[in-house]
C-alpha cells in the first residue's frame, strides 16, 4: 500500500537468496511492507510440500532433518528449511553444533536454511513461520521443512503450519506411553523411532503402531506410519522418505491438501487479525487504556474484559454473514 | 452472573482442598462459572507472593521447588505449587519421577500441589495459569510457585505471571552464554546454579555474574543475585530464600509490587478479552466464516484480515477515553 517494494518481490520470483533472506526478515518481524510483498509474489504460493518436524530435545531431529536434505537433493528436490528457536538455552548447544554441520549444506544453492528465533517474534511465532513458508514457498522449493523443538503450545501452532507433520522419538528420550498421553500421537502424520539400534527401540515400534492403530483403525483416517530410522548411519531414510511422499499422495487425493490449506489459511487470517487488533485497536485506539480504567471499575480482569466485550459487541454487526463489503479492490 | 455457586466461593474461602481443586478445574477449562468464582473471592486475592520457576530439562527444577517447599514449611509457611505441562512427552518421565516424590509432601495440608496440562488450555495457558494462581492466592497460601519446563512463547507468558522469576540453570545443560544469548537473563530476578558440584559450575557462576552486572549496573535496575545450590543435597538453599525474599523486599519498597501487579492484571484483561472475542465474536457472531469469503476475496491471509480490520475500525470508537460506560454495576 504505502511504500511497495516490487524488487524485493522481483529478486524473490527470480530466485535471489538475498531477497528471499530479507522477506523472512521482514515476515519476522511483521514490517508493515510485508503483506504487499506477499501480494506481489502470492500467485506463486502453494506449490511446495511443507513438513513439519518436531520432538523432544535430544531425539536426533536435526541431524535427521540434516539428512533428509541430503537425500532430497540426490533426487534433484531443492529443500528449504526453517529452524525455529535455536537460541534457546535448553537446546542450545546441541542444536548450534548441528546447525553448523547444516550451514556446510548451504554451500549447496539447492538448499537454503534459516533460523527463526521465537523471541523476536513472541506472541506471533505461528504467524511469522507461515509467513516465511509462504515466501519460501514462491521462491520455489520443492521441499520445506520446518524444525521445532520443544512442543509447547506455540510449537503446536507452528508445526499445525505443516502439509505433514513427522514426529520424531527416539528410545529413552520420553518412551512412547508418553508420546501418547502427551498428544504427540493426534499431531504425527508419520512417526520416527531414530537411534533405532537403542535398546527399547522394537517395543517403543510396536507400542506406538498398536496406539496409532486403536486411534486410527476403522475410522477413514490417515494412519500414521511407524518408520525406525538411525540418521547417524543413514539407515532408514529411504523408508522414511516413502512415508512422507505417502502421506503427501494421501493429502493430494481427494482434494485433502487444498482443505487442509484452507483450513491453515484461515488460521493464518485469525493471527493476522489478532496481532493488528492488538497494535490498531488496543494500542492505537487507546483500548488499553480503557482496559485500565475497567479493572479499577470491575475488580476482577474478567470482569473488565466482560464489560469491553460488551462494548465491542455493542458496536460489532450481529452477524458478519449480512456484512456488506463496502472496501475497494 | 447465571449459575453462582457460593458454595464454592465459601469452600475455597474457608481453606477447603476440594474446593481449591474443583476452581482450579474451573480456571484450567475456562468454565463460565469462573468469573463469578472470581468475583466472589477476589477480596482475599492478592496477599501471596507468587515465584515463577523455570529452567531447562534436566536443570533440577522439581527438586529444587521440593525442596524450596520443605524450607518453607519449616518456617510455618504454607505453599501452593502449579506444575506446567509435567505431561510433556520431552520431560515426562522425568519430571513425573520428581512429581511423586512431591506428591508425598501432600501428606502435609500446609502444601497443595497441581499439575497443569498446557493440552486443555491451549491458546490460554498464562490466562489459566492467572486464574489458578488468584484462587489459590484466595486460598490464603503465603507462597505460590509455578513451575514451567522449557522456554516457549507460552513459557515466558506463564512466568511473566510471578512476582519473582527464579531462573534454575546447571552446568552442562546450556551454558551461561547460551542463557544470555536466550534472553533468560531478561526475565530472570534470581538466577540459580543448581548441581553446584559439577564441572564448570564455578565458571557458570562467574560468568553471570559479570553479565548481570553489565545489563543492570548504575541503571537503577534490580540486579539478579547468583546463587550455587545442590538441591540434592540441600547445601545453599537458605542462601536461594535469601535471595527470593530480598528481591520480594525490594518490590515491596516503592510500590513496585503494586505497580507490578497492575501490569499483570493488565495482561490478564487482554488474555481474557481475546478469548472472548474468539468465543463470542469469531465464533459466535460469524466472522469466522465472512473471514473465509474474504479470503476468497483477498487472496493472501494479510488482506483478508485488513479488510476485517478496517470493518472493526469503522465500528469502534475511535478513541476508547471517550468511551462513556453505560453497563450497570
Amino acid at each position: 500500500m504505502n511504500s511497495q517494494q516490487p524488487s524485493l518481490a522481483q529478486g524473490l520470483l527470480a530466485g535471489q537468496r538475498g531477497a528471499l533472506a530479507r522477506a523472512i526478515t521482514w515476515a519476522e518481524n511483521a514490517d508493515r511492507r510485508f503483506p504487499q510483498l506477499l501480494e506481489d509474489v502470492y500467485a506463486a504460493v502453494g506449490r511446495s510440500h511443507r513438513l513439519g518436524v518436531t520432538g523432544p530435545p535430544g531425539a536426533g531431529k536435526s541431524t535427521l532433518v540434516n539428512q533428509l536434505a541430503r537425500h532430497l537433493r540426490e533426487l534433484e528436490r531443492t529443500v528449504g528449511i526453517l529452524a525455529v528457536d535455536p537460541s534457546s538455552p535448553f537446546t542450545g548447544g546441541a542444536l548450534l553444533g548441528d546447525r553448523i554441520r547444516m550451514e556446510e549444506r548451504t554451500l549447496d544453492p539447492g538448499v537454503f536454511i534459516r533460523s527463526m528465533a521465537s523471541r523476536g517474534s513472541r506472541g506471533g511465532l505461528a504467524r511469522a513461520t507461515v509467513d516465511a513458508f509462504d515466501v519460501m514457498d514462491a521462491f520455489g522449493f520443492d521441499q520445506l521443512i520446518v524444525e521445532t523443538v520443544g512442543v509447547g503450545q506455540a510449537e503446536y501452532d507452528v508445526v499445525g503450519a505443516a502439509d505433514t507433520v513427522l514426529v520424531v522419538l527416539c528410545p529413552g528420550a520420553g518412551d512412547g506411553v508418553q508420546a501418547m498421553k502427551s498428544g504427540l500421537l493426534e499431531v504425527a502424520d508419520v512417526l520416527c523411532i531414530n537411534k533405532a539400534d537403542l535398546p527399547g527401540a522394537d517395543r517403543m515400534v510396536a507400542d506406538l503402531e498398536e496406539a496409532v492403530h486403536i486411534r486410527t483403525a476403522g475410522k477413514g483416517l490417515w494412519m500414521p506410519p511407524v518408520v525406525s530410522v538411525s540418521a547417524g548411519t543413514d539407515q532408514g531414510l529411504d523408508g522414511l522418505l516413502e512415508a512422507i511422499q505417502s502421506h503427501r499422495a494421501w493429502l493430494e487425493a481427494e482434494g485433502r491438501l487444498q482443505l487442509s490449506r484452507q483450513e491453515q489459511r484461515l488460521d493464518q487470517v485469525q493471527r493476522v487479525l489478532r496481532e493488528g487488533f492488538d497494535h490498531a485497536i488496543w494500542e492505537g485506539r487507546g483500548l488499553e487504556g480503557y482496559a485500565r480504567a475497567m479493572i479499577k471499575a470491575s475488580r476482577t480482569p474478567h470482569g473488565a474484559a466482560e464489560r469491553i466485550l460488551e462494548q465491542l459487541k455493542a458496536a460489532l454487526p450481529s452477524e458478519w454473514a449480512q456484512v456488506q463489503e463496502e472496501t475497494q479492490p
